[in-house]
Formats: C-alpha cells, sequence, structure tokens
C-alpha cells in the first residue's frame, strides 16, 4: 500500500502553463512539474521557484519544479500540454496548424517515452487537430487523450449570464458543444440561472448578444490585452478538468473527445459532454440536438476535418 | 444592517498586481477593482475580465473590474499600492525612489479622495520609504498604512527550510525583520519546524547559506526569470495581510511599520512583528533582541534613513 | 471604516444547532454564539469549546461561544432558529403546533431585543408556519425573515440522483418548491444533471421513486437512526443561505417566503424560489407552472394555512 | 496508471467516528466507510446517508456509507479505530482495559483480514495501550500503527493561549508529549505565538494554569457536557493525522509511536513527535529535553507500562 503523492507535468511555461501549474498545486492536487524548451529553462526554473515560495503563505504542501528536461517528469499521472506558438499577424492557418503539429509530435514522444500510462490534457491550438495529433502519436487509448475548450467556453458564457441577471455564477450553468471559436455551438437549451432555463429570464435577441459574445470570447480578450491572449480562465478550466481524474469526480464536462459513431461522426476529436473520472474520459454523454443545433456540430466537425486535412 | 461585500482596490496591474486581484477573489475577500494609468486601460479591463471568467470554474463570487479611473476605487475598504517602476539598469538608486515617490504621491492624493477611511497597503520598492510617503501623502494614522516585506521575505525562508529538511511548509515559521534585501534581519532564533528552533536541526554554516539566500530571494527570481521579477509570491504575501484584515485575524506578522519609539527608533517606516486585524496594525511587537540582531536591525534602520534622505 | 467581524447566533444547541455553529466557524463566515436555555447552558458551554478546540487544527479564526443569555447575541448580523420541540409519539400536531409557537415567539422576543436589524432565518417545523410566528412577533420587513426546507430537500433529491447516476453531485441540480415533506414538490422539470435534463437520463418510474424516497427523505433518516433525527444535511443547508447572505452572493435557492400575491397566494409563509443576498430575500422568481405543479402548490398552501389555523 | 480514490474507513460511528468520517468526506480525502456493530447497522447507515444528503450543498465528491461488515472495508487505504467504551462510574481502570482490549483485538482482526496493507490510527483509550494492542494483534510494521493524543492536546493548549493572548490561532504552536491526561508533558519550551517563546509573553504561573487547564482538557469538556465526552476536536486531530498520510505531508505532528531506543524506552507506545507522510510515521524526532522534561516524560512511560501489565 502506497501513498504516493500524484504528479502532474505541465508543458509549456507560458502564462497559460505556468498559471496552471500553480492553481494545480494550490489545490494539492499532486507534484507539478513545470517543462519548457532549454531556451526557456531559466525562466521555468525561476517562475517554478515563486510559486514555492507562496506555499507557506497559501498553505499548500506540492512540490513545483521547473525544468527543460522529460526526465522530471517521469511516471506523471497526468501531463497537461500547453506548449505551441500562437497564430501571429501575416500567418497562415495551415502554418500554424503544421508548427503545432511538430511540437505535439515531439512532446508526445517525450511524454510517451516517460511516462507510459499517464493522462493527456491538451489546450494547444488548433485543439481539435492537436488533440488528434497527440491521440495518434502517442497511441494511446482514446479514454486517455482529452482535448479542452468547452470548459472555457462555459465560463465565459457563465459569467456572461451571470453578470446579464446579476446572479452567483454558482447558480448558473452552460453547455457549450464543438469547436472553439466561431464553430463553436453553445445549447441554450441546455442552460440554466437556478435550473430556470435562460430562455425564459433572458430575451431572445440578448441571449443571442451573450452566445456571440462567448463564441468571440478569446478574442475579445486578446483585443483588449493587445498583446497576447487570456490565461486564467484557460488555465482553470484545464485544472477542473485535472482535478475530475485525480479525484475520480464522473464530472460532467464539455470534452474534446474521439468520436467512434457518436453524434454520427467517426475518427475526429470534436467537443461534446463527456463524463470524467479515474479513467479519464468514462463516457461521451449523447444529447438529443435540435436540427438547427445538429447543423451547427455538423460545421463544427467540417471544420475539424479541414484542419485535419492540413495535418501532415 | 447591511451586508454589503467588502471592496478591494489594488493600484498597478503589472503581474503581482494582477496576481493578488486574483487571490483576492478566489477567496471571496470582496469585490476587487484593479487600476492602473490611462495608457493601460484597455490590458488591465482584458485581465480583469478573464479572472472574471475563471470564477464559475474556480467557484467563487467575487466582481473584479480593471479601470484607469480611481472613480471606481470609491469607498474602498483596503487599498493594496504595488504600483511603480522597478530599477533599471544604469538608473541610480535616488532616481528610483524620486520617481516612485512621485507615483506614491499621486496614487495615495487620489485613493484618499475615493476611499478617505480605507486601510492602505504598499509593495512598491524601496517599500520603507514608499510606505512612509504614503503615510505622510494621505494623512492618515499609523495604524492604516503598512507596507509589506516580511511577510515574503520569511515565506522564502521558510520555503527553503522545508526544502531542506523535507518537511511541510505548514510546520516551518520563520521571522525576519527590518529592511528587504541585504538589511534584512532574519531572526534564526525565532523560526522552527515543529516548534523545534532550527539551531538544533540544521548545521550552523548551512543555516547561514540558507539566510543568505532569503536575502536574496528577490534576486534570485529576477536572475532566473531574466526579465522581470517575481510575483507569485509577493501577490501572496499581500494577499496574507489583507486576509487578515478583513477577517480580523489578528494574525502575528511582520509588518513595516511606523514606529514612535518602539526599538529604539523615531519616525520611520520599519520591518517589525505586528498584530494585524480589523484596525490594521494593531499592535507592534517588541522582541528582545539579542546585541547582534540589534546591530542588524540598526543598519537597516541606517538604510531606511539614506533613502528617506532622498525624498524630496 | 470598520472591518468588525460577522456576529451569527444559532438558537438551540441540539445536534443541528451545534453542527449549524460548527459549519459556520469552519468557514469563516463569522463569530458564533450558541444559545440554548439556562438548564442547557453547560452543554452549551461544552460543545462550543469542543468545536473552538478543533479550531487550531482545522485552521480558522472564529470565536464560538456557548450561553443561555441572550445578551451575548447582542448585534448579531444574522440569528438561526433551531430551537423546539420534535415530535413524539402520541402527541397531537396541533399540541406540537402551538408548544413550537410559543417557543418562537419567546425567541424571537430576544433577538428583537438585542439586535433589532438581523436577519432570522428558522429551520423549526412545521418551519412554514414557525417563519411566520417569527415574522409577525419581531415586525420585521419579509425580506428579513426566511425559512429553510427548499435547500435541505434539494440536497436530498440531488444526492439520491447522483448515486442513481453516479455522477459528481457538484453536476446535479435540483429545485423543490412547497411545503415540506408530503407536501414537497420536486420540480424534475427543473432538475438536470450536468444540464440535461434528468427526464431524458432516467425513466420516468424510476424518478418518480427517486421523487418519492425524497419526499420522505426526513423520515428515512429517523427511521434508521431510531432515535433523533437528521442533523449534517438541514446544518449544511442553514450555513448555505447564511453564507448567501453574508457574502451577498446573490444565490437562487429554494427559501420559504412570506408572499404577497406571488404564485396567487397571499399572506403565507411558503417554499418557493428566491435570491438571496446581504438584503437577505432580494426577491421572489415567479416560474411558470404546469397545471399539476401548480395543483401540487397549491395543495402544499392548503396545508400551511391549516396549519396556521392552529396558531394562537 | 489509476487514479482510484482512496478508502478510509472509521471503525465506531459513536460521536467522534461520525465526526471524523464528515470531516475526512468534507476534505475529499477519500470515500469513507463508516462501521460499528451489527446492533448500530442501522443508525450507523443513518449517519452515513444524512452526512452525504449535505454533500451537494458543501460541495464534496465523496461517498459515505453505513455498514456492520467488515467486507465493506476491503481495501482501505487508512483505517480509523474510535471504537471501544468509555469509563462508566464504577468501572475500575483495568476493567476498562481488558474490555477495550477485547474490543481492539476483534477490530484488528478484522481489519487486517480485508485491509492487509493499510494503516491504522487508534484513538481509543488508554490509548497507548490500546495502540500497542493494535500493533501486536495486527503484526503490522511499526510504521504503520498510529496513536492519537498529542495533535488533540496540543491543539487544546493552542485555543487557550490564542484566547489568553486574543491572537489568531493560525500564529500559536504548541507541543505536547507523553500520555493523554495528568501524565502530559506540555513543552512550553517549544511553544509560540507568532514564533515568540511563550515563557516571555505571559507569565509563568499563569501559563502553569494553562498547562494544566490543558491536562484536565478532556474532563473539562466531560464535565460541562454531563453526558458523554468531547468529539469535535478529538475527530479534527484524527483528520489532520489521515490528511498528513493521504497527502504525504511530512508534517511534523506528536504521535504515539512504538519506541525501540528513542528516547530511552523500548517496547513501548508513547507520544512523541513524528514526521508523518505517506509511510506512516516516517521517522521519531528526539528532542534534548530539560531533566526535569525527561522527569515527566519518564512518568508517562511508567503508567503506560502499568496499563501495559494489565493487558492479558
Amino acid at each position: 500500500m502506497s501513498l504516493i503523492r500524484k504528479k502532474i507535468s505541465v508543458i509549456g511555461s507560458g502564462f497559460t502553463g505556468a498559471t496552471t501549474a500553480f492553481l494545480l498545486a494550490q489545490k494539492e492536487l499532486g507534484d507539478v512539474v513545470l517543462v519548457d524548451i532549454p531556451q526557456m529553462e531559466n525562466p521555468t526554473k525561476g517562475k517554478a521557484l515563486d510559486m514555492l515560495e507562496a506555499s507557506p503563505v497559501q498553505g499548500f504542501d506540492a512540490n513545483i519544479t521547473g525544468t527543460s528536461s522529460y526526465e522530471d517528469t517521469k511516471d506523471s499521472d497526468i501531463v497537461v500540454i500547453t506548449a505551441g506558438i500562437a497564430r501571429k499577424p501575416g500567418m497562415s492557418r495551415d502554418d500554424l496548424v503544421q508548427t503545432n503539429q511538430k511540437v505535439m509530435k515531439s512532446v508526445t514522444q517525450e511524454i510517451v517515452k516517460y511516462s507510459p500510462d499517464c493522462f493527456i490534457i491538451v489546450l494547444t491550438n488548433p485543439v481539435d487537430a492537436m488533440t488528434y495529433t497527440v491521440f495518434k502519436e502517442s497511441g494511446f487509448p482514446k479514454n486517455r487523450v482529452i482535448g479542452q475548450s468547452g470548459v472555457l467556453d462555459s465560463a465565459r458564457f457563465r459569467t456572461f449570464v451571470a453578470q446579464e441577471l446579476n446572479l452567483s455564477v454558482k447558480d448558473v450553468t452552460g453547455f457549450v458543444l464543438g469547436g472553439h471559436g466561431d464553430d463553436m455551438v453553445p445549447l441554450v437549451r441546455y442552460s440554466y440561472a437556478g435550473g430556470i432555463p435562460l430562455e425564459t429570464l433572458i430575451p431572445k435577441e440578448r441571449l443571442e448578444q451573450i452566445v456571440e459574445r462567448t463564441r468571440k470570447g478569446g478574442g475579445e480578450i486578446v483585443n483588449l490585452l493587445g498583446n497576447g491572449s487570456a490565461y486564467y480562465a484557460p488555465a482553470a478550466s484545464l485544472v477542473e478538468m485535472v482535478e475530475a481524474l485525480v479525484k475520480d469526480q464522473r464530472r460532467v464536462l464539455p470534452s474534446i473527445a474521439y468520436l467512434e459513431g457518436e453524434y454520427g461522426y467517426e475518427g475526429i476529436y470534436l467537443g461534446v459532454p463527456t463524463i470524467l473520472g479515474a479513467n479519464g474520459i468514462e463516457k461521451v454523454i449523447e444529447l438529443d440536438l435540435l436540427e438547427e443545433e445538429k447543423a451547427m456540430l455538423d460545421k463544427s466537425a467540417e471544420s475539424v476535418k479541414n484542419v485535419m486535412a492540413v495535418l501532415a
């Protein structure tokens, strides 16, 4: 019998990766290894040490280390991938896809080498295709390779609704399927404030504005920051997924999951409702969709396939 | 009877200010207003919104807003000042002092205008002199103007000791007085692991190395990061002080406090053990110091006076 | 400006009252005063002291005192009433009502005397009539006198559903209106797992069994215990309501609220969806009810009126 | 790789056992099985269900079950023993010892049968002898059988000191060695408020009163309650020890540990400072004791041996 601490590695020590590492440690979900490329080794170590120095004050017991050596990730229970580049002005989408695909492949090889039994959660964009890449490269079963987008999109939707109604975020639920961005499928029908369907609380037109703001939620932050993109809410979303696995919570959360027939799709990763627990994706939940919702989801799936076509 | 939420404003939306805002909201200590200069208004709003969008997932109810207008800080219970510049290569210390003094003065005027009854906690360096500046400019009683350095320095010391002994940070206590940096006075005599004096657990020479590492703790992070300075542990330290006030905890924490005779000093702000509660600094605790400790504290006080001499 | 701690008094130091006091202190919602009759003064002091002695280990700063003197409740922000007797074998319902009515009256007089501006939350059964009694006796506005039953009933319903579906309780919501017990109106239509309507996840017949089990949830515990009734879940429910007020969360929670026309009822206290915040009941939410739901709620209202008819 | 939840069984569903179960679940340290004798099966199930029904409101995901069958404890990671009788008026100490010894033996056989690799934490009095009994009966290595008394005694001491000085309990530390009750050895020398030795903060005479009150701390609660003994602080103390193991915190906590030469004692269980982590008792810390402290500890050890002499 052993009570060894869980070990969670976070690949990429940028704002999202670093914030994820901090929030994981804060919750004492396990020891955290923050990994970046050799040129970033010192800053990565610096961030990890700074976080660790917050531990006596915040009262958490979790080791946080920064490294550029994957050997330090050995025997991780969960690995979170935030590495990759963001799209720069003038860069084509295809260039983005192929660059990040290369990153995913090399990162995955290292992960698998040292933690052949781990779960992997992917954040890197375009997230559906990148999760697929990690899935293929790892050779892992589908339940152990998961992408994040819906938790974040739902969180944004819930924030906007809570503001609109001036209610606690604790009582607003929301469900977002499909892809990130314009292909997002916010299921307003399955979204509530205190259990009351939003459609009865917010006029249709206003609700559509909120949906539209959610779709462009990432861009809104990018525009405000001027330089960089969101990281607090993305990190919090990753942490919620990790927590569901580490504590075997069997949460109902939207994940980017590998579909083999569900919702009529075959062989792609797409954002759908899932049950997350000790076995990663324990189940894909199939909702009855209205015709228009299915049409939106089809469009999402089509986009994913278009991106996948670019994969080398 | 009114159960209005507390309101906490954070001046300066850089890494430390932003992280402080997030940690305050996470603990539901109150609504948070993050303030920066007009040129930074959009990034400040972006960070605040990103944090808010983490709230449904992290489960906290606290509003977070970004602004460049001090009017939005109206009726704050507590204001935390992280604004100011960091010393750049080639900049003289006196230039740093005078630049930040100007920032403190203008910031304080705005704070006082909108929240004449608030408590102010200062982080800006050189923190002793800057806290003094805020004290003078505000005209507030001394219990309501407090500087931070010792909580952070103690946290670093505790981290290093916990690592050295491979023990929980929860069981390592440490006490650091005096100024930040080389003038720091780590009271090893008053530092323990599980209640056991460190001097009996760690060889003298090794303990001195740890003390020295603590003294240079800020620089260690600066060197690693390459570009910028620590913000996780500084933010956590500020939050611990705010929490002590908001929850009237009567914590025993090192603060930069205005001394009127305590420890033999008159009219300066210096790092000393204090009780923090609903009235801010409720008491300065006077410890019996050994001759060598007093000598170190004298040196700290001397440094503070030297910096104060530069104040306009 | 003052950062005085909130003060919460709990009347009745039985299992529910004591557990409520402990959970309130644990969350650092304020200092807690546990009150009982003079004959119970020592046990009340004993429980309070035992709880306080858990504080260094559980890490909360909140004073907990036991007393039989209402003077000690002076200037409470919130008062929770758990006092009163339980129905004993052979006791008529009318006897129960009249005995507890007397208790409510005398307790309320004492509360009002020392805390004329407080909020009152009532748990004592029959809770609709007892909340009404406290309302009348206090002369308080209706937003400041609130009864608890729906949070508990919903919690039970959610527990049973989470077990049935083997899902996290965090993702199951439920809504229960009307009275406690057989008059309960579980709004299955407004209840979800991960946002998915329960009616699509659980066969109708099984769902009805769960509803029925919820209705008899209090009795199930009574039967199992053999001697006494539930107190963990009731206490947790009271604490959730107190927290909503103290932190001004604007939670959507079912409360026993005074109705003046809402849902077609006039001058009675009944379980309905409400918004709870800094002003107590900030709003009664009027849901569209199906005919059969309205019929059930009418039956609940009828029962309340029947009990009110017994009031002296 | 498996992320299976930890499993913790609590033997004895009286107030302490039940409260321990609730606090364990609240912290999501694992699933909890509450065990009592067949005659108590229904009340045990009732308490477990009541606790579980608090989970949606308190927001924890942990199963809690009540049972009288040890089969349900199969593969527990940790088992906490609170079973046994309390000394009744007219009962000789030897009768108490022998009765509880029998309980320990039969309980231990069942535990070992179903969880041969678990850790066991014992609370039953007289706790030193009962921990020894469990150690012998289990055949477990000494690191896996631990007794609780010092965490509770320290918590009481810390509470009294925090009250005396009107300070946060977070900043008061205390260290209590040796046996429970009159044989307790409070190490005032190793006890601090904010790192400041208590001896410099509280007059010697007053400090002795506090020590004496700590020694009689259990009796104080018994006298106040009139019927029964403390359970909140004892349960919290057990939970702190379990948490140290489950999260591999390497806390420095006083435990009742098996000594083989440490402090000069051989083959007895006695309260000493220990490091608690993933391997249970990872180390016994040997403090330098003053002559008078060693004399008190000798007296404690003598008492333990006297009780052990009564063991069958």
